[in-house]
């Protein structure tokens, strides 16, 4: 399904008294409107081919309809949400459940739709169909340099197809870990990670980033081999300066401060990226800003601090993605809430009165500061995103504009209701 | 320290034409506004005590300037919050920290500040000076009669101040625990515990209102004897249709979903009332909404939900109070901070368009249910709070207007540098 | 695959020596060594259907071999069990997983093995193949009644096939809950979750029970309608004598008492029986004991404080079973381990020294109580479990004989190595 | 008080036919006993001063009586309970509360107990009555350089008390952090933090240690600036080689696995130290082993394994201490299960069969693994510790001594019964 510009335009038509209003309003009590108009306009935020269809847990999946088919159609979707929000321009794609047939065709396509190709991912954490080793007690971690080097290849594989697609980046997340007391020689399991990722790491182009993802549990139960921030800033040191760090907001154990690891990230040039979503037990996978939008707006709060402080650029220097399970919603309309919040915390974020908050926090004026923070926070900037995202081409409300033109309807005409989208 | 009226005129004078802007836009949004209004003049926050002062930790205290050394001087710091923000309008005290020697001219007191005494609170979790017996393994589950007697006798006395003063409420939070496998039999201690409530319950006039409070864990750090809201209403429904369960928002255990928990206890008509703080880790005590003001909203929206479901009085029905530590703030401030929070949540809470919200739910319309309480959310509803306690009286803001009075310099040049407020 | 006894015997035989040496060694320390070992060999553990096949989690599963094709051969898979440590002496089946087709022939299969069927469990967390209604939104909970309906009408059913068996129990875990604040109203799906379950319990025969089991999240992940204990013993006061709440330890928040959970729920009359499982960071389901035994010791401890207290029976007055999932081992090893955890368990806490126990919980002597315990958890009991299932005909040591007779490897050559049991 | 040595002699005798008894079955099945008792006399575990007396928490505290007055009596606190178990050879002390006054009579006096002076501790926590600077914002973080240096010169004084008595470690806890979003820069807290921390390293003889203790939170309950391994390990890795990461097991998030840090910090070979204590909800400071005896016992696997692979000394290459507050029993007992539950984790991870485990290990053979750990942490080791403190010249059960003896009723009658020790 393509979305012509013209429903678009007539939507922000019809929307655009009521939208003025809101933006004039908010505008005039801002001093940098038109620098946060271009930051948000700048700022995109890549979509994982495998949130596209309906998500699960281990108790079971509720499929929902219209779920893409194949590459295409995932990119189809991706260039969907795209022309309704214009923050949507890349995708992330996840080998072996994305591989292109036809590089060309497949860039074109993307192209097509105005976007491109963030990180790729690879799986050690499933056995495919036709595989030699299983990853049952798992992949670079493994007791067995087999399967360890059947993990690196698959690895050295999905950098080719990124770097075919015009990829520039690298995520590697790994399950490995154990679910009992003495199952694994922490130290070795440790090691053996180290020496597979160096192999990866070596056979990445100069301009590639890998991305060390960590995460506290799950699907291993009793630990997990990159289990923390720690563990994952001790790898990408000993890998070199092509390695970083990636946050992924559902990977921490309870009450994880996740802002200041940002900020200390940050401080030591080794964060990489995101994963956005929101949780309240556990990996829950959530809608970003869905649960704790307060603790979303910190950590931008920080990623805006500490980027300016280095001299980063906010839309290219690090890699944005969302990486969420959509169980109960249609993926799209959560896709599209989830990158509404992160606009809103972005965009409050860069209103936050740096100056003053520098000056309460060097008096320890503690009352001033929280008061600082909760006026951007307490800022209702619709407005502002939605200004942006007109400027830039798309509609000021895309979750009313998709429902107005019942995409979803319209997809389940097209690929049916009983589609399975491959992935999770 | 008296804050004369004018001074309050003179700061929304000069306020007027900035607030008068942010309210209007907001007003023309809204269908409710005077209704809403209405609520927010109506709704008071108890304010404790014990909060007057500078708090601590186990690890030391660091004393504040200017706090109050007397009941009466506790009574002039509501009052002064309660001048600036017309929210304040009750104060609720704790025995034996604050045992009036007159109650008429305590009284007198507080009515010339327009306050109230809500519940008051009673102490068997410490030793005083001159008592008999020690409360150190717990005081109403104690295996030895003469402690609990000894608790029992307290509670009573404090019900006593509490007719003097026009409470009609008693809180009662035991400390009572274990910190060691095998210290408590769980059962007897339970029964002991209900036991001497039901002699605390009958020494109740009628109209009275017993508030038994739960906590997870601390001072107790293996168990504690009423320690979740299920023993908190299987206590409440053992003792009678008088007794109620008190939901304090830090004590409970990790990730709880505190607002399915308000909702459940007004379906049994055994919700009592709130204590309001915010917590990252455990029973933190910091400043309502600081951390996690969604959570805040969330439990707002189950509050007029359920009371609406039941046609109780927003204002009245409930008991609302902060329990709150103020550690690093100017405790005052701390106050006008957490009042102005709760304020803005249960604006938030108001402006819930309801309608829309039951028909999403009764068609598992997950999304569209998300959007309507995040439009509420999102809402900058501060100006609705600000003519609200303007239209009471109050300051269009009333921590601003704190400041520029330099009402603690003034606190402190009348009471000293070096006071200690009694209490924790 | 059938155990003949004599194997047994052959293995006991070898091992009498070292054996006998441990158990008199113990045996001469105890006081009550023939009471204890009763009690032990009379103490049953129900292995569910569903945790004989390999389990697995959202993230996928890594099958093993052998597993069981059918009811039959569950069936078969316990007896097995059974056999080699007389400690599981029942199965507690799950429906639609496990419909018998022929309810004499699957009888005389479980009296041949020495089984009875224990608890039936029902499904509607997930929909079936020809099933009208979707349990996306919930099962009994649901805003729809034909759902709930359809929900009511499959426990029904569910009961039929338990009365044909000789079970006498139903579980009923609903997954029913929502991911997202604003889904549900908290009131209305518990209200409908309390009508559906009493429609459920009136088709109860009179001997029966109704385990009504809570959990704390997943699959939902912002709120779950039977989400505690406290939620669970509301609605079985509210359905009558014949409901109780069932526990299960990995249902719960972090750091929830559970022991204390344990006895409230047997002063109140109301616990129904427990599933054994361990967990570290959320509903892992790990084998019993492999996490934190000494958890696992202090709850039998206050079973069995409990149970005496009212003059219950061990064995029969509460339903014991497994729910563990078994992703990296052999399930028939796991639940070996799972089963002499809990024997373990059971044997420490039935040689606690409770007269003095008392008497130190009497006297606040704190450390001696947690002496106490500590005496009996350090005990190393293993000879007395070994010598009661060696009297009730298994083996001194149940793991070590499946592993010299080869099981696994046997039932992979007569199953095949791709079977895949039913279930989760 | 003083111990003579016939008493203990007196009390072995009249224990020793039962302990031999229990020893002689235990080293039967052991295969290295001799090297094992070798080991539990070289294991010294330290005291810290501030442990002698009763602790509270934030609501209170409980004394006791009989607590030593002063450093001296402090002394010879630690050197009972070394006289009774001998293995408490070491005290270390906390500044300003232990500052000698004669250091060669401080020294004198220990030597008499057979004491050495473990670890020094500063402490930036807490205001002083005649200090120049508050602590309230932080000590070595302080936005302020005149607080900061107030801090290095203390730690440089401490350090100088240290070299004074024979010490030889540095112990750094800093409770710098905040307690709301927005206090503090995190960027600017670490590097002020690490300057500040380098000034006091520069200070350290060549021969010293420095150990960066790391907590997750409390007293600050937003974040803590050191505040975990990760970041205790980012500043010791640019402080040098003298500095190291100490482990206290309360600072941690829910459910974090702690053996794992342990084994990573082993690795990195920066592992200094240890302060022991349990918990169950946060840094609840519960004697060692009273909640979680199988995480003890899995640390000191971990400690085992990777300080073997190392070479290392298990007595002299880590730092050993306790940190617990003793609120409800007596100290001294308190102090002594705390040591007992230590040896035996000690004892249990010294009997495991290492080949066979990295054998199971190699192979995924994770139900082996599972049972070969068990197999250690279930056999009844405490004769084994009994016998190597009875050869050290200790009782063989030194709390049951300690109540023959009356210990404390001595001690209340020499000190009185309202002393209060200095310290928390």
């Amino acid at each position: 399904m393509q979305l012509e510009k013209y429903k678009i335009d007539e939507f922000n038509y019809a929307q655009q008294a009521a939208h003025t209003r809101k933006f004039e309003f908010l505008a005039e009590g801002l001093s940098n409107v038109e620098d946060v108009l271009q930051k948000l306009v700048d700022f995109q935020i890549a979509i994982p081919s495998w949130a596209l269809g309906t998500g699960g847990t281990r108790f079971g999946r509720f499929s929902g309809g219209g779920e893409p088919r194949s590459l295409e159609e995932k990119i189809e979707d991706v260039g969907l949400l795209h022309s309704l929000n214009r923050s949507c321009g890349a995708i992330s794609l996840h080998i072996p459940w994305d591989i292109p047939q036809d590089y060309q065709a497949t860039k074109s396509l993307a192209a097509q739709y105005g976007l491109t190709f963030d990180a790729v991912n690879s799986n050690t954490f499933q056995d495919q169909a036709n595989q030699q080793k299983s990853y049952k007690f798992g992949s670079m971690q493994h007791t067995d340099k087999a399967v360890r080097q059947q993990a690196i290849d698959h690895n050295i594989e999905v950098i080719k197809h990124g770097i075919a697609l015009g990829s520039e980046s690298l995520t590697v997340w790994l399950a490995d870990g154990s679910s009992f007391p003495g199952q694994l020689n922490f130290r070795k399991a440790f090691q053996n990670t180290l020496e597979s990722l160096q192999e990866v790491y070596a056979a990445m182009p100069d301009n590639w980033k890998m991305y060390v993802e960590y995460k506290a549990f799950e699907p291993n139960f009793y630990s997990t081999t990159i289990g923390d921030w720690g563990q994952s800033l001790l790898l990408a040191n000993k890998l070199g300066d092509k390695a970083y760090t990636l946050v992924d907001l559902g990977h921490h154990l309870p009450n994880a401060n996740i802002e200041q690891i940002v900020s200390l990230l940050l401080m030591e040039g080794k964060l990489g990226g995101f994963h956005f979503n929101d949780s309240k037990y556990s990996d829950d996978d959530l809608t970003a800003g869905s649960i704790k939008p307060y603790q979303l707006f910190l950590i931008f709060n920080e990623l805006v601090e500490g980027m300016d402080a280095r001299g980063m650029n906010h839309a290219t220097d690090l890699g944005w993605m969302i990486d969420a399970s959509h169980n109960l919603k249609d993926p799209l309309e959560d896709l599209l809430q989830s990158v509404q919040a992160i606009m809103i915390a972005y965009a409050q974020s860069l209103i936050v009165d740096r100056t003053a908050l520098a000056e309460a926090q060097q008096n320890n004026d503690v009352a001033r500061a929280q008061e600082i923070l909760q006026d951007a926070f307490r800022t209702d900037v619709r407005a502002l995103v939605a200004e942006a995202q007109v400027r830039a081409g798309g509609a000021s409300n895309a979750l009313q504009l998709y429902r107005q033109l019942k995409v979803r309807e319209n997809l389940i005409q097209e690929r049916g209701l009983k589609t399975v989208s491959s992935g999770l």
